[in-house]
């Protein structure tokens, strides 16, 4: 279970309005590799996997990237904090605004509502690992996207430590995808699947 | 953000296997009505929220359905440890093996990756709160179903805990909407929504 | 069944166009709170009613939306009448106009197909009509928020008739939800569902 | 706008329940090629169409089928009526009974919820007319799978006259588009859509 | 299977940028009536289809569609081609470049992921042709909205060329139809489905 | 373009119907790690990456599934050949059948559609060839789970060489992503982006 810290894992004190940049940054909410797909990723493939080190990880990562999608709520909050129909109409936000006024609703920047279909949960440490290294650097590429696209320093704060965390969660994942792979025998690598103990 | 505690909120220690009846209450992992819904929704609706009370039942019971959605993981990993292939064909339960092997992923019963259309975050005090008493609802009589469906006693009783909460969370919801109904100008109830203060 | 009759239960009589208003204002045809799902919600949430008066409720506002998304498509088509290419352009619409030209296709704003996934049917008198509430309350919003959007007075008119029927359906649904509830024995309330006769 | 009368286009009397065909028939309400697809369908393509004698087409067909799927949910409501959990298991119903106890909620037979990505609103006569004529044989071919997966003599009939309903509008649909076809200057026939007047 | 070769089926050589054209372009990769769903739809129909001459038809059209969406890709790449932040932004395109930076992801000029729901196999015949038969159609208009929104010769000149074959294709499965048609039994048309053959 | 060879990649010759395996192998072609999302992530990143040797590899690779998914869509059709409706109601295939007959529609085993929010086309080289990677080890898994489903000799050889590819696949992409990496500077490895060129 977890207990809420009235505190954001970094702070975001954002001092300007910017409906266009929200409306991209959003999509590390709700988009295929945000941090909602990001946590739930990996507190659901925990409970297949059976080295304990790396249920740790996933749980450690999963906890981390709920505060992630909290943060990234909060810049969208702040982004959009107080604004005019007419700036959200100058800023193509309305066909957002009419459906969640100035709420944070998990879609992608394109407006997609977030899908399951973006992450995956294979029962398999081998197959699951890779898809978490695969995530983490999605994730990274989108980071670097926005940081392409924002002006406000004050955001690329934020969304710099956001992307470094990344980058340390592919490093935390590559280790434990080495460390299940020494504990499998080798030469049946693709034979043996340790989650699956009850073969035909 | 968020700080993980090694326990579950109620324990989960189901002594059979069930996968038939895992293949159902898998719902409320993923299902339109589930946990991972709810945390979702209270946890985007508590920034465009402006009474501070509300605030804080919105924080509180989203982080509490975090910890729902980790016992239904639970229940799904319990009710389907070490099934040999026979027994998961005999349940049916092959179409959901064949993508997952015994993983516990986030869609319905009916096999639908979750996605976000099922949440409302509307952005607006009255409209989130009614949305959020129709939600404890409808995860009241999915546990409901789940009673009626299950002979397990260690698997009712901890959905029986869960259905309680559910109860509990809608009364709190209703305290809520009937306090953001006081703060407002009843004549002009409609016309004024507190959380969009830039009416043009 | 229905019988058309061929005029719109309010009438929609627009001078002008305005494509980036009708790119809005499609999200009360296809969009979360939209009418074509309300329809659908009430128009089969009545089968596993039990109360008679609720059942008529259910078919009459059902029955009713069908003629708000007939008005909706109605608006879409006179906003959008006779566009010339650069119009479409210069209004954002080109993303729209390539899969549909000028027809009027049930996507929400941010151009996501209709989808039954915003709606519920849950079965339980009391879920649903909680759902009903809700339901009313986030239509209620959307038109605010074109109000807030919208600058022509004749779009406008048509919207607050729209907006003026949902605030009247919620007190339906208000009361409606009253009188099941005090059919229900109130200790046993959550444990007894009169639309599912055959408990264990 | 439409009047409902409290009848069903064709009776429904089922004597039986068998929720194994409720489970397959809730495809013609929710599915790819069901009802409200179909209805949906029609009733917005008329916005789009030029000629007064397609458009009396569209909006008599589209308002038959709303009393299809009226009578489609009958017949799933008829199907499943007082079934016991034990029944309700047996059949494999389980999965949708858990978030939809016996309400009518419009999915296929897979559990998908409907989604208008299947239906085409194209805003051309030539193509909507042809997507109209496809539309129809494929209802018409999922009512023969129902009539080759069913034993009720009951059900049949009401399955029969659907089908036969269908096949009749495939007939209309195809002297609308003979019609339609006549009015174009042929050898400009493709370069010609009489819907988009404002050419470049 | 497929062998590669390395060229277009039509060369697509295009000397400007224009990110705007490509984000409308773009529903002809992923979009509902698209080359992705057309060569999908076609290359699975064969299986069921029971005339040899048709199973060829649909095997030359689909395997020429996947050349199409080749096409397309080549032309989003080469509109979209070393393109700044500003240039991105000042189109709009931000909101794509987030998550796929200047991929070619396969989706509709809205941003929805292409879905297997826009396209049908039924199985049989005479409805799995009438399908294609609309789906022509439905390509064609759109190939029709995106020369009414291009200024681009370069672009216009392998549209034209794509538009033409859908006209081509339309005719062979118009001939294809006729063809089915006349094998079948006119009288018990409906009722005899040559593809299946195990009746009840 | 490509030219079809009719031969498949490997030969499938089936003895025995199956409908339970049908439907579970059917998320080779259209489920979140099948053949069909294989192909066309393969054949779209392409147009991203920078580094011929890659682009060669992806184009091989991607080609060679879509003879991949030709032979599931073989394998379904022999394993579903003239079943008779009492086969198709006993093997709970009626579900699909219903809406397909017996044709192969790319869904998963759960009935779902294919849809592209499976698949990752990010437009970063280091992001696509780890989400490649990821692909072909969950593909692995799904043959893996097959076979523990499978008793048909005949179906698991053809699995057999499926899973091999994935194997060999999974060593290509390897290299590939090796590859990539020498050629960017290590020290600013996520800097440097080298299919975007234009950075601000």
């Amino acid at each position: 279970m977890w207990v809420y810290e009235r505190k954001l894992q970094y702070p975001v004190k954002l001092k300007n309005t910017n409906p266009k940049l929200a409306s991209v940054i959003i999509s590390q909410l709700g988009g295929p590799d945000g941090e909602l797909g990001a946590a739930t990723r990996y507190l659901n493939q925990r409970f297949s996997m059976t080295d304990g080190r790396v249920i740790g990880i996933l749980t450690d990562v999963g906890s981390e990237e709920l505060g992630h999608a909290e943060m990234i709520s909060a810049i969208i909050h702040q982004l959009t904090r107080n604004l005019t129909p007419d700036e959200i109409k100058a800023a193509g936000m309305d066909k957002y605004f009419v459906d969640h006024t100035l709420g944070t609703y998990p879609a992608s920047a394109s407006g997609v509502p977030f899908t399951a279909a973006y992450i995956g949960v294979k029962g398999d440490p081998v197959a699951d690992l890779n898809e978490d290294l695969a995530a983490e650097q999605k994730a990274r590429v989108t980071y670097d996207n926005i940081l392409r696209l924002s002006d406000d320093p004050d955001v690329n704060d934020v969304i710099k430590f956001l992307r470094q965390r990344e980058i340390t969660h592919y490093q935390r994942f590559g280790e434990a995808l080495r460390h299940v792979s020494d504990g499998l025998d080798k030469k049946n690598f693709y034979a043996f699947n340790p989650s699956y103990r009850c073969n035909k």
